[in-house]
């Protein structure tokens, strides 16, 4: 261990394929090339959203598998979850595709809780083909967490759009990935992360994600300097999933009073995915948001060298309707992994 | 790894603690005198039963460090979750803690969920002390997933009680132990586990949980016997979490149908834990059942070498109430971890 919330992973777990599935929206901002399938019908041609939901989770990992030449039976581990009570898209996917499962709740941080626990457990030898996978969906979120889309309620300025995708990211060991013909990626590894402690600053207002989600990722960067012994300008780029405009303004400051100075090498998955789409008013947010973003446009990046190390870290809120109306604050989590490019 | 599903644990983290806080009706039941805490006002004095339920999985990881001499600060790890949406009784916890938090779902099998990780991350080296810790409360489930209990809706047959309870275990590594003074625990270890698929056999009622659990722990029970070349009675006992009378009835039908006869070794903490009580129908259920039971009934006596060896598997049901009136059956879920008194 390093630091209390900090861990190396010496034998460099890989990352060697990845699949994202979107909704429309999200093919038409700027990202939308780079995602491996844009679904025109966010209901997929089935009964409800929360049934394409768990379909979007389930392809996304049949797809990332698919690339790499293999199929479900092949995985040691499938870990993940999603926002919804249960977390049902995870588990009914679950249930289609028969792998060990770890179901995880960690709002939208658990594509990094999932790649940190999938980076521990590889390097343990318990894992050597893991599927880490997250996901969202803007109509079913919107229904369980907000309110039913036929109210129309019109969003406030502080508000996130809530991301309809699913990412699946594949972290096998050096063996494993030797073992597979040209794998999408061979040049990213998974070296180290950090887990985060719950933060909350007393803010209860549930339509300022951003603001409520901050502190837990100024605590974690600042967590991963220290334990890691290194400055901001040490990654090529420090990554967050869903801060969107708001929350990364308040992350700059926060980092600033900390003597962090990240702006210069910062982006948020949920700034980008909607461009300057005003409908999504500050950006997306949501579990499919980290997911799909890490999956179609970072991970290519780290391959070709573009990027040569990432801090990448998700940000969950951790409130539920009914902690909200019973006037509580929101506690937020933050988990990072290292990423960076190696020659093999 | 031993089979696809299973794990040895070759150092053998040990248990070194444990604390449990159930409700009134729990605390007269057969076990009653077990449990460290009985609390006779279920909300208490909080303004909600969701907060009470936070404050006993609280509550019950502080109680577990303090019989070591230890406190949240010295935690590598708090590893958990429950049955509310959102998770929020084991994230507002955490907030508090203040230890690094993985937040998992699992529905009932969070607790084993919880130990496979804390094995498998302490024999990594990755954590030395971690709390595992889950719960559940009758009254803030009943409203969340089934009706308000306002509406003194009468359960059917086949019905479980929801658990009011919350457990912690404490998994530290050997070393760890060696430093701690008379832990409650010194002859306790984890020695290995098997990671359930999700099983579903069609079961839409629930209002019959054992029935729709007992494919997922029958089939987890025989790959671990298969992984790890044993028999049934090669455990002193084989426990399940909640499959309570009826689901205990199935389990035994459908191991039969395996070729394993588990009825003269076979538990049940949502048997064991309301006895008699005919208004607790088949037995109690939820995340603080087994985490509970095992916390201050069984642990004691692997300690003091009553039992030798067993199989410790919970089991979760991963509907919620939107797949159920989507008129989706059960899929379900069931973790294992190996038990064992060893001399050091």
């Amino acid at each position: 261990m390093t630091g209390r919330n900090s861990f190396v992973l010496r034998s460099k777990p890989r990352v060697v394929s990845s699949a994202s599935f979107v909704g429309e929206k999200e093919g038409e901002g700027p990202l939308g090339s780079c995602f491996d399938v844009v679904c025109r019908d966010d209901t997929l041609g089935l009964k409800s959203w929360e049934k394409a939901e768990s379909r979007m989770f389930e392809s996304a990992v049949r797809t990332a598998l698919f690339k790499i030449g293999k199929t479900t039976d092949d995985l040691s581990l499938l870990i993940g979850g999603d926002l919804l009570d249960q977390i049902i898209s995870a588990g009914f996917a679950a249930r289609e595709i028969r792998a060990p499962f770890l179901g995880l709740y960690s709002a939208c941080s658990t594509i990094t809780e999932a790649l940190m626990l999938a980076g521990m457990l590889t390097e343990a030898g318990f894992s050597n083909l893991a599927a880490c996978t997250a996901s969202s969906h803007f109509s079913s979120v919107e229904r369980q967490l907000r309110f039913p889309l036929e109210m129309g309620v019109q969003p406030v300025p502080t508000a996130q759009r809530t991301v309809t995708g699913a990412g699946s990211i594949i972290v096998a060991d050096k063996e494993m990935m030797n073992s597979i013909q040209d794998p999408p990626f061979s040049h990213v590894a998974l070296t180290g992360g950090t887990i985060g402690c719950v933060e909350d600053y007393g803010i209860t207002d549930a339509n300022n994600m951003g603001a409520a989600m901050a502190p837990a990722a100024c605590k974690t960067i600042v967590s991963n300097l220290r334990d890691f012994n290194r400055t901001a300008s040490d990654y090529d780029l420090i990554i967050t999933g869903d801060l969107a405009k708001f929350g990364s303004e308040m992350l700059y400051e926060l980092c600033g009073k900390e003597g962090v100075d990240i702006e210069r090498n910062h982006n948020d998955c949920g700034k980008l995915i909607f461009g300057d789409d005003k409908t999504a008013v500050c950006g997306g947010s949501g579990c499919g948001c980290a997911a799909s973003v890490l999956s179609s446009h970072f991970l290519p990046l780290i391959e070709t060298g573009e990027l040569k190390r990432v801090l990448f870290l998700a940000t969950g809120a951790l409130l539920s309707p009914t902690s909200s109306m019973q006037g509580e604050s929101i506690p937020c989590i933050s988990h990072a992994v290292v990423l960076e490019h190696i020659e093999n």
